[in-house]
């Protein structure tokens, strides 16, 4: 499962319909389509006809697809299957928000500990009950835990070498929050979070 | 300027390119080519040269493109060639983070204003200057500002009250943190950031 070939652009897309396959289910829904899909993400059918069947066939003509079969193979797909853990850097606001974030743990992730630069957060508890450890730390404790994936929530002007220290540590996949643009091994991925990117895609429709 | 037909998951990358257009001027660049904004973005370079026809012709075969001159084209086409005013709603972690964001003022965004629903915050001075203010006063507010871009940083349980206050103040963009599928009428836009859908992607590409 799961072909190598395929264009990151449909991959970044699986998540979306595992999610919205989530909140169907969740309205006690059991058969979708690709139109319902799309209507509620904005994606042709079509589009998603084409992405799904990189994978696979998962619908049956004339009545859908059973979204609890689908959510599992895209589960799989996306290796959610399982549970990750993740290294978060950065006790900020945001760091603190994403520690305590309900929406990772029953989708696949779960964050396994924080660090932080500043020694008055140093020790720390917060309230999901991580302690905040010495970001001079990070590089010995990633590589003896082997995470693999890393969530940068620190200021900019710290963002390269937090994620430099991470890659030399063993982490492959970055998540990152801060506003500039890592440099990073072609052999390490990283997906950005950017909300004013957001916020302009909004304004192209407003006049 | 700005076709209305051009597919929305067009519209979507534009913001993209622009980011990386500015990081690249930051750079002192003055030149860059599909070909490198592709291998930075990793889109491919004929993607991004149809993408952007849709707009215009921007390119000199041969030459490239001139880095000011696009990101200028993109500004306007996004309609950040002007400040935009969002208001903010939830003063939890996540929107203490977002209230003294940097990466909003030099793109077109400005958070006007700040609204919580706990007693204890109201009042209460952030950072930036900003003071929280009660989220009873939310429509009046946002009426009275004229307000059209939302920022929806409160819990999952309160985010569809919050959206439909916001939408019925005036409010027709919606950017939504919470990790719910909000429900609004088809001329309100609703952008979603979610890290996990982030984290999904990546793991698609781990073993």
């Amino acid at each position: 499962m799961g072909d190598r070939q395929v264009p990151d652009i449909v991959v970044g897309r699986l998540p979306i319909y595992l999610r919205a396959l989530t909140f169907l289910k969740a309205d006690n829904r059991e058969i979708t389509s690709s139109q319902e899909l799309g209507d509620r993400l904005g994606i042709s059918s079509a589009q998603i006809r084409k992405d799904l069947s990189h994978f696979g066939e998962f619908g049956k003509q004339g009545t859908g697809y059973e979204i609890r079969y689908l959510e599992d193979n895209l589960r799989e797909i996306l290796h959610v299957d399982r549970m990750w853990d993740v290294v978060l850097v950065g006790a900020g606001d945001l760091g603190n928000a994403l520690a305590s974030y309900k929406g990772f743990a029953d989708r696949g992730f779960r964050v396994a500990a924080v660090f932080d630069a500043a020694p008055e957060k140093v020790g720390q508890k917060l309230p999901g009950g991580l302690v905040i450890e010495d970001v001079n730390t990070l590089e010995t404790r990633v590589r003896e835990a082997g995470w693999k994936i890393g969530i940068i929530a620190v200021p900019a002007d710290a963002a390269q070498k937090v994620a430099s220290t991470l890659i030399g540590a063993g982490v492959v996949a970055l998540l990152n929050y801060a506003p500039i643009s890592l440099i990073a091994p072609s052999t390490v991925r990283v997906e950005q979070i950017d909300p004013t990117v957001h916020l302009q895609h909004l304004t192209y429709y407003l006049g």
